[in-house]
């Protein structure tokens, strides 16, 4: 283990007091170097008086080289490319595009996929997989909670997580790691139902504001706060730049949707789509780096009567162009007829495919209706296929679901799709939250994801009303977080418990700092206590002014049990 | 069915556009008038460019008097004393309170509890009975959705609420009406789990701050955004003036815990506390008109070891108090011992009972642990007994329990408390949420109300932090009716639909006035929109500028059916 001592201070990503950037390195890879967040902790005042320490807690770090206090460049000149060895080491690549190529870019040589699904079937644990195993490790054997295992969780894997249960969930389907040969700047993560919770955020412009500055800051700001991925979903002008910053800068995987550009292409007139446009978009896109694809071959040209009658119809946009196009052209989806080809491009560089729920309800009264189950059996039949030719393969789910449909979504997903990691957006639990959709659709997915949904698009409070400004993105991606912890821990994940029972210890003995620093918003936590106490008075006290000394249920216990420690209770009864 | 027809702008309560008060006339008690709020709809505008019009939708009313156009007075007057003809015509009060009592007061004339438990058992439909069976009512038979009732639900009601069905549910236990017949300004409401799920809200000074002006202003606030009961949790000095300021004002039913004046009076000394004092603070309160108390009578002795080596200890204040009482005089809790004495004082003034869960747990690692389940146990015995003379019941639960474990905790308590409704504070699936803790526990409580929980005490952002201000209140009562209204939906509650039916059609077809009405904070719905596009284009165009006219699926929906309808879809992919 190969630990950076220096304090985390660094570039847009705020620095905690007591926190630093710490970097554990790979054994089968030595020159795997994996990020955490080190948060250590103040020592236990006994009643004796001595001090007893509290071990450091190591979190999961999404927020890459940007994290690092001895990183600083500017955007312009993107990442460093890390990954860029291990690419090349493999040997399986030649350089691709002609001379209209906009930069450089690889390819596979031809002779077989480049896919982290190709590797693992062979038995290959790349870097990537091991990278992507150590970040997953965070928290194990840390602090073992007093009833950490007795307690029990639903259906979880239990042991530590190794590369070789990456390879594992990899080689089966039931795990991606996106990561396209044309984004060395990435730093491996893996998305399936064995592993931790994952969270998507989405970001992009409008066809009225335009900005890759901007782009890119939201992207820092969403990983700040612990998205996992990032999906660029720009539409109007500009777009081929915008992306290009995007991921030149991003230690995440970048996803986008590739049937908006390819409409800006034709004008915005969906019936002016083709095939050979389209393939030229994603080509380009995979090119430039995009680590996955969402691509709406579901919709076939049958199911759309199906979605004709409902309160809220498609609210998919890709699902909308597609519908439009199969209706004026009497025919089927051409991305459906071409799955096999998209799959060819999407093998040569990696790009994993989530095939789009196009006709995802967008209503409580649409859910779990025949559109949208017809949709997932199809997405069943493009998964093994895309599998067949070695593809990375997720499907996308909805959507506006009601809690006691919810986890017939993941049950018939899983059956359908023969264990392909889900990814569902939400789903929000009812439709009369305006404005604060990132708490309703934040309900849903806690129930999927402790159910076993992989990947989590998250929600802001402007869905439905506008587009998400940077408090809108926090707001989103905190909500999804507790989301995704809330599943982690029911789903008995290795490790998820050490930060709860962590911060849970230090908040009964009155560490404030260290409850701030373990807490998913330090910020926020921070912010509202000193507002209340002034922060020489935090601390001093074995009790706070919330409930006072008279009404101090820890202090109390602290007593009963004869030792000086004690913490603020709840605040109420 | 009487109609006010005046136009709701209402003192604090904020007007919305096209939204009216309208009272509802009981058919048993024709001086039963129960309010909704009515938001009538624009008219959808058909292919053919005929107007097809659009029925208005009843919504729930917490905000009493306060939500009447027509109503104006000044807090420092009360509320007017509606129910009072309610209860003189019984016959069973006479005044109580000698000398010493600051305001006049009634109580059982002493030959039988006036309980709405005891009425129901012989049979009485009471004019509480009716207006709560009413208020159940808004939504049914509106805008049946076309699965409404194929898609299912899992354990609920499915008929609808019949005044009949209200009496039948509290004499059998498994619902309660708080309604202390000294506080006759409320509007008596239904906690049960046929029942729409509620809510309450905590508001209270802390020892330093004290105004009750301010806390009536709160009170007011939470009901304005659908808080259906308040707890005064006010600690240190004018506890009785904040009180009174505070019943006398509150529409909804008040709840408080006696132990914390118990505890002022002597002087925050847990040890010195003893049962003559408390029963002077009970009969005050009881008089005073509280229509709940917290006891926590289930502290046993015993059960104090078993929560000393939690990670979090004891973080309920009056768990605590007690506990250490236990521990200082070697005793069983006074309360536990005095139970039979303290069901005969709230029976003579039909104060119901919330038997307070001292050992919930703090922490997701004391969640489900022996100390919790032990103190479940001993409640369900006190139900019984207070059952017998006749006080209605309800048992509070926790508090941190991780998302695998809520059911347990729900499905215990039915079994041991024979069915009395349950009341959770959250729970918060997670502990690392500090600052976001609404959220957090909102998760727990969606779930937990879904499986027949039938009150939700919310948390708000402060939690653990701070002290709740204006803008947490209203961020925990909104997380909280989103909550409740999940849980609703998913038990298949008849006519918690129409709304989320009502708002999805609007939304579709891009009534943007009829979806702000229909949200639960439409306030920030339409400031959100109004950030976001300029008033004049809203509605004007068959698509929003989020998407724009090229990705608006919604659009693209309506015109594949061949009509004018469109609306904006949901913001990305």
């Amino acid at each position: 283990m190969n630990v950076n001592g220096a304090a985390e201070t660094g570039g847009s990503v705020a620095s905690e007091p007591r926190c630093r950037r710490v970097y554990v390195q790979g054994k089968l890879h030595p020159d795997v170097r994996v990020p955490f967040r080190e948060v250590c902790l103040e020592p236990t005042r006994l009643g004796s008086g001595e001090m007893e320490g509290n071990d450091p807690v190591l979190l999961y770090d999404t927020t890459g080289p940007w994290g690092d206090p001895a990183f600083a460049r500017p955007a312009q000149e993107g990442l460093p490319r890390s990954r860029e060895g291990w690419i090349r080491d493999r040997g399986d690549v030649i350089e691709a595009g002609g001379p209209g190529a906009r930069r450089r870019a690889w390819r596979s040589r031809g002779d077989h996929p480049v896919t982290q699904l190709w590797y693992a079937r062979q038995g290959m644990i790349t870097p990537e997989m091991e990278y992507a195993a150590i970040r997953e490790s965070a928290g194990q054997g840390q602090l073992a909670g007093k009833a950490s295992d007795a307690q029990g969780a639903t259906s979880a894997a239990r042991g530590p997580i190794t590369p070789e249960h990456v390879r594992e969930e990899v080689a089966r389907g039931r795990a991606i790691i996106p990561c396209n040969v044309n984004h060395p700047e990435l730093e491996p993560m893996v998305i399936g139902r064995d592993f931790l919770v994952k969270i998507n955020a989405n970001i992009g412009n409008s066809p009225m504001r335009s900005s890759p500055e901007e782009e890119v800051d939201k992207m820092r700001w969403a990983i700040r706060w612990g998205a996992d991925t990032v999906m660029d979903l720009s539409t109007g002008s500009g777009l081929w730049q915008t992306r290009e910053w995007i991921v030149r800068n991003s230690p995440v995987p970048v996803g986008t949707v590739p049937i908006y550009e390819a409409l800006e292409r034709v004008g915005g007139i969906a019936e002016d789509l083709t095939w050979e446009i389209y393939r030229e978009v994603l080509i380009e896109q995979a090119e430039q780096g995009v680590d996955y694809f969402t691509i709406h071959a579901g919709v076939l040209e049958r199911f759309v009567p199906l979605a004709m009658n409902r309160v809220a119809g498609i609210v998919s946009r890709g699902g909308s162009i597609l519908a439009k196009w199969c209706l004026a052209h009497g025919e089927e989806n051409f991305l459906y007829r071409r799955w096999d080809e998209i799959c060819e491009v999407l093998a040569a560089y990696d790009v994993a495919v989530s095939i789009g729920d196009g006709l995802r309800p967008g209503a409580i009264a649409d859910a779990n209706d025949e559109a949208q189950f017809a949709e997932l059996e199809a997405q069943g039949a493009l998964t093994e296929r895309a599998w067949q030719r070695g593809v990375q393969v997720m499907n996308e789910g909805p959507g506006h679901v009601p809690l006691h449909l919810v986890e017939e979504n993941i049950r018939r997903q899983r059956e359908l799709c023969h264990g392909a990691p889900f990814y569902t957006l939400g789903p929000l639990v009812t439709d009369i939250a305006a404005g604060h959709d990132h708490l309703a659709s934040a309900i849903g997915a806690a129930v999927i994801g402790w159910h076993g949904c992989a990947l989590l698009c998250y929600v802001t409070p402007k869905e439905h009303l506008g587009l998400p400004d940077r408090e809108d993105v926090k707001a989103g991606v905190i909500a999804y977080k507790i989301a995704a912890h809330a599943a982690d821990l029911a789903r008995g994940h290795p490790g998820a418990r050490c930060r709860d029972d962590a911060l849970s210890k230090a908040r009964f003995e009155f560490r404030w700092e260290d409850q701030f620093n373990l807490s998913l918003d330090p910020d926020t936590a921070r912010r509202f206590r000193g507002e209340y106490e002034p922060p020489e008075a935090m601390g001093a006290a074995h009790y706070c002014s919330m409930c006072g000394p008279r009404f101090c249920a820890m202090k109390r216990t602290a007593e009963a049990r004869g030792d000086q420690r004690s913490s603020p209770s709840s605040t109420f009864q």
